[in-house]
C-alpha cells in the first residue's frame, strides 16, 4: 500500500467507522471485480460511507493524499467502469439505500445513490405512480450507476432515458463541492444544470449521493405483439410507423431471424409468427382504451398499409394477459442468455443513425461470418432509439471482433457506446468517435470540476490523451 | 468604439461580408431592445454570421481582441439575457434558418438555430410528425434561444423541456471549439453530454448553431375541459390526480379566481364553468379512444372521487371540436394580454414545489394587495410542472414587487427562474436560490469553456463573484 493510501485509508476509517473500511482481500475482492468477470482488479481498500457528509470528507482525504477512488454501485456495467483495474480505491454507495416518502402530487421521489432500481419502481407502484426506466439487471443496478451511466432500457422510446428521469441530485464534486438540488423542481432555469453534467459522465466528474426522480403514470392495460418481418429494413421502417400511428407505444424491440431462432431452440419452444421471417419485431403499447386488442390491431393494420410487410401483421402474435406477454417477451429478453449459453460472449452495445440499422445489422453478421465462420451472431435491441446489442460467442479470441463490429458503427456515423458509457473497455475508441475539439473540451470540464484527477482517473479519456 | 472593438469589426466584415455587419445606429438599434422595450442597450456593431465557420472565426476574433459577444436569437425572452446592455457586440443567429428534411425514420429533424419555433412545427407537421414544445411566442422565438434559455411552454408535463427535444447540437465554445453531435444517436453514451450542458446556459458557454431534435406523434382528437374548483389546493391536488389516471394528458394549466375573472372582463365574455370559483384548471387530453369525449368525462369523474372538488366536475365545460377549444383555451392565453391592458407589467416567472405552489398562489397575492392595493395581479401557469407567471400590474414601480414575490419563492424551495434564466435581471437573486458551491462550479465550468470570458459575460453570474 502507498503511503499516501495508507494515510487515506487511516483517516478514512474516521470518518465511516472502522467496520465500513474493507481492507483484507478476501472482503474486497467480490468489489474488484464485475459481475460478468470479464473486469477484475484489486484494491487496497474499499470505503463505504453512510451520507453526504461522509463522502464529501473522503473527497478531501483523496485530494489531500492523493488517491484515486472508483465509484461503485451495483456493478451491472459492461465496460469496466466500476472497478479498480489499476489499483484505485473503491467508494462504494451501497449504504445509500434511503428512499423518502413518494410525493404524491409532484409525482417524485428522492432516493440513496444505493437504491436499486427493483426497490424504486416498488416505491414508485405502491404510491400509485411508476417509474420510467426499466432494464434486465434491475434488482442490481442502482440509481447511482444509472445516472452515472445516463442507463437507457427498455422504454426510452416513451419516457427517455435515465437523464430525463433526473429532476436533480445531490452530489460531491471532485473539488469537494457539495451540490444539492433536491426540491423536485421541473422547471428550474437558474444557471447550469450540474445534474445533467453528471448524467453519463460515469463517475469522473463527481459522486452522486441522492437524486430526485420524477415518476410518470402507471401503465393501463398492456398489450405485445410480435412479428416476424421479411427485412430488418422493414422493421425499421415499421417501427417508425408505429411511433407515430399507435397510441401509446412504449417498446419497440428488434431481433434478427437468427438471434430468433437461436433464442427459441435455447428456450426450447416454438416461434408463435412466422418461423423463417429475416427480422422480429416486438411491440409494447398502452393503448388507453377499453378494447386494447382491437386497437393494437388497428393500429397494426394501418400502419401496416405503408410498408412492404408480407403477411406479418396477419400472422402477428398478440397478448394482453399477463403471462402470454410474458411469453413474448422471453424471446426478447432471452437473447443473451442463449448466447452466454454457448460460451463467452464478447458483448457490444452501440447506437446507429435510424437509416443505417438495417444495413448496419445485415453487413456485420455477414462480415463475422465470413471471419470467424464457427461464430454466433446475436443482434437485438431497441430498434425505436437505433441501438443494437451485438452479442458474439463461439467464433472470435481477443479484441479483434470488437473492432470489427466498432469500426463499422463509427464509420455509419454510430455511437460506440450506446447504454453502458466508455469505461475502461472502449477508452481507446473515443477519439474515432468524438473529435479532438470535443475531447479537449471534455478534458476542460474534468479539470475544472476534479482538479486533481482523483475520481475514476482511468476510465473515459483515452491513454494518449492524458 | 474601443479600438479593439474596431478591428474586431474590421475583421469580422471581411468574415461575414461587410452586407452583414450593421454599425449605423439606425440599424443596430432594434438588435439592442427586447420586445418589451424593458431591457434597452447599445451597441457598436451588429455581426450576422452565415454558418458555423463564420461562428468560429468570430470567435477566435473576438478571444483575440478581447471584445465581448451577446449571442442573440429572436429576443422573446423576459430576463435581458440577449440584448446588449453594457455595450457588447451583438452575434445575430438568424440568418441560421435551414431546414433539412425530417427524418422520417428516426422521427427527428436538424435545423438552424434561426430557424423560429413556428417554421419548425410546420416541417414537423409535414413528415406526419410533431414538435414536444409549443408556447406562445412560437413565431419570434428561435431554436438557438430556446436551447440557451431551456425553454418550457405549454407541454411540458407530457414531452418535457426543450432539454429534451435535443438529441444533438452543433456549437462553438467560448474557445473557439466547434462540436457537432447531429447524427440522431437518442441513446449515446460516449462522454459528457456538451449538448446538455449548453442547454440553459444563456449563451455563456457556446453559441448553438445547428441542433438535431426528436420529433413526437403528433396528437390524435384532443379534449379541453375547464373546471372551476374551490381553492389552489384542490386544483393541485387534482391535476397530481389526473396525471396518473387521465390517459394522453398533455397540458395543465391553473389560473387563480381573480386572474380568470379580470381575463373574462377583458375579452368581453362570460365563464363557461362556475363564475365564482378560487381557482380555475384547464386541462388538454389526447384520450386515443374513438369517443374522446366520454373518456376524459369518466376520468375527471374518477379522478374526482379523490378531491374535495365541490361541483367542478359537473360544471365542467368541455371542448372537442377545434374552435370550441381554442375558446377555453383563450381564458389561459389571454392572461398577459389582459394584464398588459392594464398598465405596465411586472412580469415574473417562477416554480415551486407542487407541494407549496397552492400556499404560494395564496399568500403571494394577499401580500401584494396588502401593500399596493390598487395593483391587480395575475397568477396562472403550469401547474403540472409548479410554474407559476405573477404578473403585477398598476401598483408597485422598481423593483419592490419583484423583491417581493422572489423571497417568497425563495423562502418556499422554489426556483427564481422557470423558464426564461437569470440573464441579467436577475442576477442578483442568484446567490439566494444556488448555494456558493453550486455557482463556484458553475464558474469553473465556464472558465474552462470560456476562459476569456467573452460570451454573454454581463449575465447569469452576480457582479460581486466576478
Amino acid at each position: 500500500m502507498r503511503s499516501g493510501t495508507a494515510e487515506f485509508v487511516e483517516s478514512a476509517e474516521k470518518v465511516v467507522g472502522p467496520n465500513h473500511v474493507l481492507t483484507a482481500t478476501e472482503q474486497t475482492e467480490p468489489y474488484a471485480v464485475d459481475w460478468t468477470r470479464r473486469w477484475e482488479g484489486h484494491t487496497p481498500a474499499v470505503v463505504r460511507p453512510g451520507d453526504v457528509a461522509e463522502v464529501a470528507e473522503l473527497v478531501r482525504l483523496a485530494r489531500r493524499h492523493q488517491v484515486a477512488l472508483v465509484p461503485q454501485g451495483g456493478k451491472t456495467g459492461l465496460v469496466g467502469g466500476s472497478v479498480p483495474l489499476a489499483g484505485e480505491v473503491v467508494l462504494s454507495l451501497t449504504r445509500l439505500t434511503g428512499i423518502e416518502p413518494v410525493d404524491r402530487l409532484a409525482g417524485q421521489v428522492t432516493v440513496g445513490a444505493g437504491v436499486t432500481l427493483g426497490a424504486l419502481q416498488a416505491a414508485a407502484a405502491e404510491a400509485g405512480w411508476a417509474f420510467g426506466v426499466d432494464l434486465a439487471a434491475r434488482d442490481s443496478a442502482t440509481v447511482g450507476g444509472m445516472i452515472a451511466t445516463n442507463a437507457g432500457g427498455l422504454h426510452v422510446v416513451r419516457h427517455g432515458a435515465m437523464r430525463a428521469q433526473v429532476v436533480g441530485v445531490e452530489a460531491v464534486l471532485g473539488t469537494g463541492a457539495v451540490v444539492r438540488r433536491l426540491r423536485g423542481l421541473v422547471k428550474d432555469n437558474t444557471g447550469y444544470d450540474l445534474a445533467q453534467l453528471l448524467c453519463g459522465s460515469e463517475g469522473t466528474l463527481g459522486i452522486v449521493t441522492r437524486a430526485r426522480l420524477r415518476l410518470v403514470a402507471p401503465p393501463g392495460p398492456l398489450v405485445v405483439a410480435l412479428l416476424g418481418l421479411p427485412s430488418m429494413t422493414a422493421a425499421v421502417a415499421f417501427a417508425a410507423t408505429l411511433r407515430t400511428t399507435l397510441p401509446g407505444v412504449r417498446a419497440l424491440e428488434a431481433m434478427t431471424g437468427d438471434s430468433m431462432r437461436r433464442t427459441a431452440a435455447h428456450l426450447g419452444v416454438a416461434l408463435p409468427t412466422t418461423p423463417t421471417a429475416s427480422a422480429y419485431l416486438l411491440v409494447e403499447a398502452d393503448p388507453a382504451s377499453d378494447d386494447p386488442t382491437l386497437t393494437v390491431a388497428d393500429s397494426l393494420t394501418r400502419a401496416a398499409g405503408e410498408g412492404a410487410l408480407g403477411d406479418a401483421v396477419e400472422n402477428a402474435a398478440v397478448a394482453t394477459a399477463a403471462g402470454e406477454r410474458a411469453k413474448l417477451w422471453r424471446f426478447r429478453e432471452a437473447q443473451p442468455e442463449a448466447a452466454a449459453a454457448l460460451g463467452v460472449v464478447h458483448k457490444m452495445d452501440v447506437t446507429l443513425p435510424t437509416s443505417e440499422l438495417a444495413g448496419f445489422c445485415d453487413d456485420v453478421a455477414v462480415a463475422i461470418a465470413d471471419r470467424w465462420p464457427e461464430a454466433a451472431t446475436f443482434l437485438y435491441g431497441h430498434v425505436g432509439d437505433g441501438n443494437v446489442h451485438v452479442n458474439v460467442v463461439g467464433g472470435p479470441e481477443g479484441e479483434d471482433v470488437d473492432d470489427l463490429v466498432l469500426e463499422q458503427v463509427v464509420d455509419r456515423g454510430g455511437s460506440i457506446s450506446a447504454e453502458h458509457g466508455i469505461g475502461t473497455a472502449k477508452k481507446r475508441w473515443l477519439p474515432r468517435d468524438r473529435s479532438p475539439a470535443e475531447i479537449e473540451s471534455m478534458r476542460a470540464v474534468k479539470q475544472a470540476l476534479d482538479p486533481d484527477g482523483i475520481l475514476n482517473p482511468n476510465v473515459l479519456f483515452p491513454p494518449f490523451c492524458l
